[in-house]
């Protein structure tokens, strides 16, 4: 998906909320937005937003100094989500289709997000699992049923911290040995790395690799030759988030999208409400 | 008020909204975005908000080549207003106390803000009715009453289109011949101007000057000689909305600010919640 002249604000608002986390020196605050401006324009709209936003945040980084300020962020909603964990997934053993209610919490942990919403309060995504729950749901589950059955090479790419906690109910469903997870290649964000992976559990239960990009999506040309290998390999692509749809909705290959669909933008691509639940195969219109 | 970081993604989005409403042409869509963040890189932040907005719609004009972009819009909601001006005069009328109704409706017409809300449907206006003669109102109306009363000579600066009839009904609860009302000298967004004041009926209520600017607010050294000259002589200035409160809210002279707080940045400075109804006197502290 290209970028929308709609994100533009939007890049200049993260910006301002990423600076402000990693110092409070509002000098720092105004170079950075006076550069993310001159950045914003010259660009190259073809790009697509995270494309766009890897660019933002490494400035960020540079002049902050810090290369990963959402650590705590990240520490912070990996903590959460493995303290209500033993509760979801109670609540998949229990229920009548736990596919479908581990993919609906699958989406319910894609609300922590700090692109989107950089004060996301506990409680919101205690709503959000509540709303997943009960939210109409029109995805063909029995599609994905199936392509999970057939495939077998299945890679996971994972979108962020917290949310990784939740991605284990939905990969718990499925035969953990065909099924590789892919994080991120360094810090952006609050993007789900290697050291979330281990300090949530999931380098336990199945394989983990990382994409070797800092980019919050998967943009495979600036994906480490490892990582796009494996990407050919697979035979089913299961992308979590806006990041990867925004990076790979236009890309030849079998993906199931799974996400909320947390900006207009997004929504109106994807041809749903903001706030729906979705999960999408490629190839399909909204 | 100087322009807060906060604003400049409100910027680029307002800049969106209006060049949107002039042409769907999206190559000048572009042009207009990528020039308006080249300007917001350079611009000095200690003006304030409505300096960067006159320079930003100047802009568009340009580009577009329409001198009143939001000439449609301005008579829509004066349509709309005069629509229901019959219905909230007599509301005022059977009040316990008419001025504390004339001031809430005033406010309630503060909602037509086409730079905060491009977007505004009919029935929101009828919802900020409803909300302002019903919510909470800390204002001290007997200064403002006290005052009125011993004031000769009144200046009352107008805000926008649509919200200039809401501006009627408390103009009636004070001595019409002590009032000067003032509009914009020429379009910017949809502040009112003489057009506006004339197709509600102002000018056979009281008499109307424009300031001679072009900026959604009133910058006294952009407005005219003789509308600073009638500014200094009032001896009461009421001026209505945020861009009256953010480029009047530092000068040394005796106003009374009535708005509705719509964005967080003025509703910090105020140190309301967004959405409060809004009298506040220069030098008192939120």
């Amino acid at each position: 998906m290209k970028t929308f002249f709609d994100c533009i604000a939007c890049f200049v608002r993260q910006s301002l909320d990423a600076v402000r986390m990693t110092t409070p020196d509002e000098a720092i605050h105004e170079r950075l937005l006076r550069e993310v401006l001159r950045f914003l324009a010259e660009m190259d709209m073809r790009q697509s937003p995270p494309a766009m936003a890897k660019r933002i945040h490494r400035l960020i980084r540079e002049m902050t100094g810090q290369s990963d300020p959402y650590r705590d962020v990240k520490e912070r909603f990996n903590r959460l989500a493995m303290d209500i964990y033993p509760e979801l997934e109670a609540r998949v053993g229990r229920s009548a289709n736990p596919l479908d209610t581990a993919v609906r919490l699958a989406i319910a942990g894609n609300v922590i997000d700090s692109g989107v919403n950089h004060h996301l309060r506990d409680e919101q995504v205690h709503e959000a699992i509540d709303h997943a729950l009960d939210a109409p749901f029109e995805a063909d589950l029995a599609a994905f049923e199936k392509a999970t059955s057939s495939a077998k090479d299945i890679l996971y790419l994972a979108d962020n911290a917290g949310e990784i906690v939740f991605d284990r109910l939905l990969i718990e469903q499925l035969l953990a040995e065909k099924i590789t997870v892919a994080v991120k290649g360094s810090p952006i964000i609050n993007d789900a790395t290697m050291e979330d992976a281990e300090a949530t559990g999931m380098t336990e239960l199945v394989e983990v690799i990382d994409n070797g990009s800092d980019a919050p999506g998967t943009i495979l040309e600036d994906c480490s030759d490892a990582f796009r290998r494996r990407f050919d390999k697979a035979d089913m692509v299961i992308a979590k988030g806006q990041g990867n749809y925004e990076t790979l909705s236009e890309v030849d290959k079998d993906i199931f999208f799974i996400l909320k669909a947390k900006c207009p933008v997004i929504a109106r691509d994807l041809g749903c409400a903001v706030g729906s639940l979705v999960l999408q195969q490629s190839g399909e219109t909204g």
